[in-house]
């Protein structure tokens, strides 16, 4: 019942490219944020006037690919709303203890069978776990299911590339770029019309499956509204993957003709952007929205850590468009330009790593 | 949160010796008892009685494997309780449209991948799909939240190989037998209680999943109970499939120790035993508790179609124990001992196929 999306999973199984191994960037935002969380749902969810007959807690991390981060952050839910159940119900006798139920969605072609083969152990994982395969751009679950929503870098996964920026005889044609980097006006624009829209189809598939009073939490990246992404480090990665490709069509290895027609599905919104595409959905109260720089950005990230962390990233992208065999070579010279041209973390501009809590408005 | 047990998933994938490819036995059981569970459902389930709010409905299939029998199973149930629903609201001015959800579920190491990709398309299959990864040996999902549970051709997969039988020291040790067959009474006495004991565990987890008033559909086969399982056709068939592994062991293929501590975790009961089983447990009232043939044992099966059939059927566990190596040589020589010695279904004695239709107690 999702509507169509593009969908380019994360790495699936679990050797050394796949998004298990490399997924450590992300986890530093959900450490980061743990204690915010915590001090947030403790003080906005209120369990027993959700419910009071209340007996399962249900909690959906979307877009959740195959862990270990989405065990790590619906683990920290759980905690904190068992320990708010635990003093909502202090003296209530007719407590009855609360069951949880874990809802993890992505889309159909994600590795969920990697995912329930790696899911916490029995004794650890004390809650219900279920698969749910299909784009969060679009309603995958009940009406009034799900009690806290959670998701962690996703948002910027549009469902679609915008159409005209593959289109050459478009001003909003990308050119030779791969991606979003804000160089070109007609194909920025094209890529804030596609989020907005998206963000508009995402807000209103959570608020029919939130329950009113629930919460939704968001992680991602986003930017200060002065900063462009071809300044940052990350838009500097991507434009050296275009240049990698660039000189694999010089010595023939793929044609020009196919990196003309490539644009990635990506988008790292503005924060007053982001905020904008909330407001105008109507059906949620913004609780909190939080920006905080990534705490691995302070350091200088190897080499190795970035040209695995993009592989994870967009190896299975990089296939679908341009062929197995690519992949290897992209990312062995990925490594060679960055060590030629090492990235100056100090001088790139920043990105925001942007926390937001959202309360399902009542009816 | 499920109890171990050992797990033999169905083949996977969607090559030919799959259980995609090899379920049209198991199919025409469903065809055959689609009416009665219609006018069933129609009868028993009072949908507003459950919940006069409601506005999902939970079906959930217990070992659904990976299709099409599941998809077609559940499509069914919907069909008929949307049927039901609309009759049972008219003239109610707040009627809320009823939204499905189906919760698939088997064991971890199923292939939901399979199951996911293959699902029917979004213009047919106007429900949520969810996979649950857990063995329906144990509570794999929230309590009171399923309105229809059903499961087909699962319960005669035991939790695990009753202790003893592979205990050569063991009275019920079941010598070079690979499964009950029904020639040792210590064995079979073992596989009894394993039986008993497992059918407890799997009605006591359903009892907990379903809401009071929900129907649990149970389909399967079982013996009348003065037929033994060495007397039937798909005795003679496992009993074959014991021989042509003590020919490969004579060849050296495999060594005779390892048959000897092989025996399937599978059993057939009785009628009167499934039946005791049921009562045993209390949660559930008897709706309805038929048996009839198998629509397809009265014709001559093609020895090509009984060795796909037990190759889907087998191949894991095979595998497992004895090597990847083996299994195309077996299910050939399998074929070649069917085409010599063709099974004489006239002569065989009868397996029953069982629909049981349970109502869950109200508290």
């Amino acid at each position: 019942m999702s509507t169509s999306s593009q969908s380019y999973p994360m790495s699936g199984g679990d050797d050394q490219h796949s998004y298990i191994h490399n997924s450590s960037y992300q986890k530093a935002v959900i450490d980061g944020v743990e204690e915010k969380a915590r001090q947030y749902i403790l003080e906005k969810i209120d369990l027993l006037n959700l419910n009071p007959d209340l007996s399962t807690f249900t909690i959906a991390d979307f877009g959740c690919s195959i862990g270990p981060n989405t065990f790590h952050a619906v683990q920290n839910i759980i905690d904190i709303v068992k320990l708010k159940h635990l003093k909502e119900s202090q003296g209530i006798s007719t407590h009855v203890p609360l069951e949880f139920q874990v809802c993890f969605n992505d889309l159909p072609n994600n590795d969920f069978n990697t995912l329930f083969r790696t899911l916490p152990p029995s004794f650890e994982q004390k809650y219900f776990s279920v698969g749910v395969p299909g784009s969060f751009y679009g309603q995958v679950l009940p009406r009034n299911s799900i009690h806290i929503g959670h998701t962690s870098y996703t948002t910027h996964w549009l469902s679609k590339v915008p159409e005209n920026v593959c289109d050459k005889k478009s001003p909003a044609w990308n050119k030779n770029y791969i991606h979003c980097n804000n160089l070109l006006e007609e194909v920025t624009e094209a890529y804030k019309v596609q989020f907005t829209k998206d963000m508009s189809v995402f807000l209103k598939a959570r608020a029919e499956e939130l329950v009113p009073g629930g919460l939704m939490i968001a992680l991602g990246e986003c930017f200060p509204d002065d900063v462009a992404m071809y300044e940052t480090w990350s838009g500097i990665v991507l434009d050296t993957i275009g240049d990698c490709l660039l000189d694999m069509a010089t010595s023939g290895v793929l044609t020009h003709e196919q990196i003309e027609l490539f644009s990635m599905p990506v988008y790292f919104p503005q924060y007053s952007e982001l905020e904008r595409a909330i407001e105008q959905n109507g059906s949620f109260t913004i609780e909190m929205m939080e920006t905080t720089r990534h705490p691995l950005e302070a350091k200088q990230l190897t080499n190795d850590f970035v040209t695995s962390m993009f592989r994870a990233f967009l190896s299975t992208m990089i296939e679908k468009h341009f062929g197995y065999t690519v992949v290897d070579q992209l990312f062995n010279q990925l490594a060679k330009k960055l060590s030629k041209h090492p990235l100056d973390f100090e001088k790139c501009k920043k990105n925001m790593v942007y926390y937001i809590v959202l309360k399902r408005n009542e009816h």
